[in-house]
């Protein structure tokens, strides 16, 4: 605490990331990345970049990504917002459509960064609890509210809602902006991005980080009717004008366009969950089904915090929450065949020891 | 309007980047880049980065960079904070330094994002009056207040102030943040960051954008004591964890090692201004001291705005701002030789035409 804060800075409760380890040799199956590299188009777009026209400032619109994102979604060029990764656009998404009068309404389980976005712009929010099962019920959101936010898969669960829940949501709201976060969507979910045209009230958020195998480059887009993503431009352009910069559009726009690459990663990642959700029931574990590119596990007879803590020590990194309703419960990245193989096997091993 | 922004939007007047234009074949001097590549080094870096790896996270620390710039500065990483830009570092510092009760103090002529940061955050602000010269006197900012920021150089006057102006603001001010805004710093001035270890209250910002050529990679700084530093981390991590991806942090690292060719452009564009500044003076301009990598200037029989589009008529971009004080100044960046001879060859054309 120091007395030159803001009074906003001392009552902030900042989000805490997944461990990202300097030491090598660990299986890193904790911040949800994926296990295959970008598309070799992105890297060479990224290099055909970095010369000297890096003295130059980026397009302060990104408009080719925008194009890009536009064409594979059939939707136009002002239906498209990009950003510093998905966390800068839900930031933005926070100040110009989520802060209003009433509170806004989130899962209890969720993204945790979700009420941290709620204390930095000063929204109220109400927590909707999970239903008995860890799922999303649409008919708990025909609720008075300022805004809506989940995403779809949830995380940490990895729960999908089909499409037809999402647009019960929708509908039952049609005064209120819903912002469906799709981090993850790609490994296994129905986009709503189908439903922008249809919707005025829809957002629909995405990120290049995990199906595209780009967390190291930071690039995130949003989808809405121009009337929502001109609201993110103006706060965007009173923020910092130029987000992205040389290297990330080009190479967004090669990992965008590369939609042969996408398709063998993404299914190559859902064939290694099914193998993982197999391994972890043969090992005693409750697996909740799951649409993204981690499962969501307990083990009956063990603490969530205890296994964490055994695998980490066999040099297996995995996500563990202190929260409630899912102490005890595992996130675990879909490494490789390889990786979950190594993974299950530390597991084996733990289990092997009585608690 | 839509009726889905919040309140904050309808009110926001955005900052207007100088244009970044699409086509090719112009001399650009309108947004104060560097006229010489980024340090071959720093390429060298990129490339390094530019591979698997970039599925993975960053670090969401970029400790090495933090590390890199302290070491540079002589102090210590609890002493530096790093953004995408300097936009966005300066954007924190008014989210977390900067907004109190009283208004803070900025000059009149300033650089226009202070404003539009204002009016984001709810920061309340009064203007102090440059004087005659277009010069910051520091005894006017002896004057209740919530907080000081000003550039220097100062934007888009390109006036230096020296040292002792600094400290004399800062022993004015033992109860507020003063943050200099150093983005030109590197071009003529002396920084302040040799005095953190001596104010609590200062917060100097600088940017990789403008002596590092890297305008195209998004990578600002600020100094400052670890506690407001702690202020702005709260913030950041409560924004965006991983504001500067994997490549921007190689390139940055990179850019600030490389002393001896920062020195070298640094030189060269600094030798440049002077010949551009006698060049002006030779066609009748009136050319403020510039200690930056930009010259503002007036011609005592033309309009600014007229002189700024009959240059663009020439396929010569310089930046006009319609703002009163400087409206029939131009701020023309410091180009190579060659890009200042046809500048003011273009200028020489136009004054030939009687106005």
């Amino acid at each position: 605490m120091s007395r030159f804060w803001s009074e906003l800075v001392g009552a902030l409760t900042p989000y805490t990331p997944g461990e990202q380890p300097l030491i090598e040799q660990l299986v890193k199956l904790n911040t949800n990345e994926n296990p295959y590299p970008p598309s070799p188009a992105v890297l060479d777009a990224i290099r055909g970049q970095t010369g000297a026209s890096l003295r130059l400032y980026p397009d302060p619109e990104a408009s080719s990504l925008k194009a890009a994102i536009a064409t594979v979604f059939g939707l136009d060029a002002a239906s498209v917002f990009v950003g510093n990764g998905s966390d800068e656009v839900l930031a933005h998404t926070f100040c110009a459509l989520l802060k209003h009068e009433r509170p806004i309404l989130f899962p209890d389980v969720t993204y945790s960064f979700y009420p941290v976005y709620c204390g930095l712009y000063g929204v109220a929010y109400r927590n909707v609890p999970l239903d008995e099962t860890l799922s999303i019920n649409p008919e708990n959101y025909a609720a008075d509210n300022g805004g809506i936010i989940f995403p779809n898969p949830n995380a940490p669960t990895g729960r999908l809602l089909p499409l037809a829940a999402v647009r019960r949501i929708l509908d039952l709201n049609p005064d209120s902006v819903v912002v469906v976060d799709e981090a993850y969507i790609d490994f296994g979910g129905e986009s709503a991005a189908k439903l922008v045209p249809d919707y005025p009230n829809l957002l629909v958020i995405q990120t290049l980080s995990k199906s595209r195998s780009l967390a190291g480059l930071r690039v995130g887009f949003a989808l809405g009717q121009p009337h929502l993503i001109e609201g993110l431009e103006r706060v965007k352009n009173s923020f910092n004008s130029y987000p992205l910069g040389r290297l990330a559009i080009a190479g967004a726009v090669a990992a965008i366009e590369d939609e042969a690459y996408f398709e063998r990663i993404r299914r190559a990642v859902i064939a290694s969950r099914e193998l993982l959700i197999a391994g972890l029931a043969s090992l005693g574990f409750e697996v909740l089904p799951s649409a993204a590119n981690f499962v969501f596990a307990r083990h009956p007879e063990r603490r969530g915090g205890e296994l964490a803590a055994a695998l980490r020590a066999r040099r297996v990194l995995v996500r563990h929450f202190r929260l409630p309703r899912i102490e005890d419960y595992l996130r675990i990245t879909v490494g490789t065949d390889e990786q979950c193989d190594t993974l299950l096997q530390a597991l084996a091993a733990i289990l092997a020891i009585p608690a």
